[in-house]
């Protein structure tokens, strides 16, 4: 199917897609960022354009006014944007140049480029904290294996390598021993992947402080959560925090609020954070990386907030005020269902069917997209009322339990349903 | 636009917009319900295709895979419903013998055409709830002026005169003087309205008791809630119903339970309730009207319940099992914003904008339509913490307020915001 079928049902704009009186959203980009947009979309009649890469995308499947094009073309991008009240994003990569080029025509790009260069290279985004006072592990550009070896002398060997551009989700991050680094530093830059290395960092666990910013410059923060990393990837968020003190929780929200304002940010803000101990023993954070969008870890305010990112960042891109960031429950345990090695033989409705009728309550999120192992193809929200160690457990157990019925097609704790 | 152009974008199947693995769920009807039903689609990955009367309809502007056609249509009714998992609707009001053709051709019509009657023709209801012996006011066919006579004898003059078909928000129904019956009576059958009348109930308040069922009989009913009329609409509604004797409230929900069953509902059933009180002054409650389908008194749970009811809707359709019922707040109000006279000269964006300044968590969904007066055009949800008689007068107060401001961009109670 080519953007140039005039038969295709969503190659053009469609008019009829849109409220009167409500703010048209053009989204860049195709994935469950901007599926679970549209939910929020439509409630708040405020309708989406999307970009699309393909008509049966995740975010394609599910909105009325469906662009076919690639976000690295300006032609595309135009198409896209056109008559939108304001643009945004489902993803970081498109083109600085493109998102200059759309300002200089008049148009709304919320975050701009000059916050989105910040979630694009980590080594930039790094440099800019640095500057603010913002916590950040020592780091240095590697633009050799000589710059290497002399970062990991400085840092004893506990070398983290990281591609500058295009990381997620534990790809284009390195944790090299100190006999291997000088050749996978060779090879890396020889492949011509931008690097830099920062100082490993004596983990406690990561946490994510998400808050929203306005180009009014209003800013609403969630309560900070942790993010439970499994092979570099996101498997679990528990909000709040279990067992955050305080003053680690205001220090957290604070510096989310500053780096939205100091860097220009707009719509949603997830500052990943490695929570780790000062020289004496006392909890300290520290800013592993920033996306300038709704994410994974803000995935729990759908069923555990007052309100969701998608919504807060839909309003926030408009400058439309936001909406109260209280939780709804004491504990709301998100967990991913990411694809298992091989999708089980039992159909994936009565997956669905098992994990409802065990766990009338848990919320199932799911992202229309076909298996592939280790793709995150959902989530399951699930809440509870007891915000004790114990409550919390509990709850994650739950979560836990849902979704990997749903990958896997077995209860992990051996349950057998009677019929 | 006409449904045979090839080149609307909308006027065929789209093949993309259907997640792998998941139903696909045909909705008769392009209303707000058919709309909101969308939201719970997309994060459940139950897709939906639309029969829609025209491109721009409230639910046509929010879903991928529309058909544009006609719901009185046999051919429409084909097209929209091809390769389904399940046919369900938005109203009630796609003919009986398209219906039953439907399931001859083998589609899983929920609910089917034998529970749907009741909710078509009020005559056909009440008998059956009286054959069941659920509660219901004294009422009788009205064929002639000499039947109305007869019953107003009966019912020393208390008469409620009822169209059988096609009434909703107050239209269809009449209160007329002992003088104006004959009359009345005599115009409407000469203009064909098949009549009946009921006798006037001496009512407390409007209840309303919702349910959903599967069609393998499973059944999970939500709080009764308050529904508040003016003119024959439903303004507000108050979840769960303040003051509601757990006894009242337990027997409210096993009517519902039991209709459900009785007249083989599927999917969402709201049973609007009188509550009156008996020879003996004690509280007892009346069937007014049955709706098979989500229901303006649910629209609470979108934002004040473990489940919504479009999301137990689309679930109950497919067989799927249901979800938690739970309250999530104490209580939880839906104010609905219907037209105003005229449309205020503040722009509706800026309106949401003021209510949201005010109440960062009021949740205002909106249907996407064009001003008229008196039309639905969407409603605010408020949830409180306080469930006392103050708190519950409080969350009233702050969702009237917030409707109100959306239609008439004024503050009922005189606030100035301060700038």
């Amino acid at each position: 199917m080519t953007t140039s079928d005039a038969n295709t049902p969503q190659s053009t704009e469609n008019p009829g897609a849109h409220a009167a009186g409500r703010p048209v959203v053009a989204v860049i980009g195709d994935g469950q960022l901007a599926r679970m947009m549209q939910t929020a979309a439509i409630e708040l009649g405020q309708s989406i354009r999307l970009l699309a890469g393909a008509p049966d995308a995740s975010a394609a499947q599910v909105c009325a006014d469906v662009v076919l094009g690639d976000y690295r073309e300006r032609a595309d991008l135009d198409r896209a944007v056109a008559g939108a009240d304001a643009v945004t994003f489902d993803h970081e990569h498109v083109p600085t140049e493109h998102l200059r080029a759309l300002i200089d025509a008049g148009h709304s790009v919320q975050p701009g480029p000059d916050a989105l260069v910040h979630a694009q290279d980590k080594l930039v985004m790094r440099r800019r904290l640095r500057e603010i006072g913002a916590p950040v592990p020592p780091f240095a550009p590697i633009g050799s294996v000589a710059d290497a070896r002399a970062f990991a002398e400085a840092v004893h060997g506990a070398v983290c390598l990281k591609a500058r551009r295009g990381g997620y989700d534990g790809h284009g991050v390195w944790f090299p021993d100190p006999g291997e680094l000088p050749e996978l530093v060779s090879r890396l830059l020889t492949e011509g992947v931008p690097l830099m290395a920062e100082r490993k960092v004596d983990l406690v666990r990561e946490l994510s402080a998400m808050c929203a910013r306005t180009p009014s410059g209003e800013v609403a923060c969630w309560p900070v959560v942790e993010s439970v990393q499994r092979d570099g990837i996101c498997v679990e968020a528990i909000a709040p925090a279990p067992g955050l003190p305080a003053d680690l929780a205001d220090q957290a929200r604070a510096l989310a609020e500053r780096i939205a304002a100091e860097l220009g940010v707009t719509g949603v803000l997830a500052v990943e954070l490695f929570e780790s101990r000062d020289a004496n023993g006392r909890p300290r954070i520290l800013v592993n990386e920033l996306a300038m969008r709704p994410h994974n870890t803000g995935h729990w305010t759908q069923d555990g907030c007052a309100t969701s990112q998608f919504e807060q960042h839909l309003r926030a891109v408009v400058d439309a005020p936001l909406g109260a960031t209280d939780p709804t429950a004491a504990v709301t345990v998100m967990a991913n269902t990411l694809g298992a090695a091989e999708e089980p033989a039992e159909p994936l409705a009565e997956r669905f069917a098992a994990v409802w009728r065990r766990f009338p309550a848990a919320r199932i999120h799911w992202y229309g997209k076909t298996h592939r192992p280790g793709r995150k193809l959902g989530h399951v929200n699930v809440t509870g009322a007891d915000g004790s160690a114990a409550g919390i457990a509990a709850t994650r157990r739950i979560a836990e339990l849902a979704a990997g019925y749903i990958v896997d097609g077995v209860w992990a704790d051996g349950h057998v349903e009677r019929g």
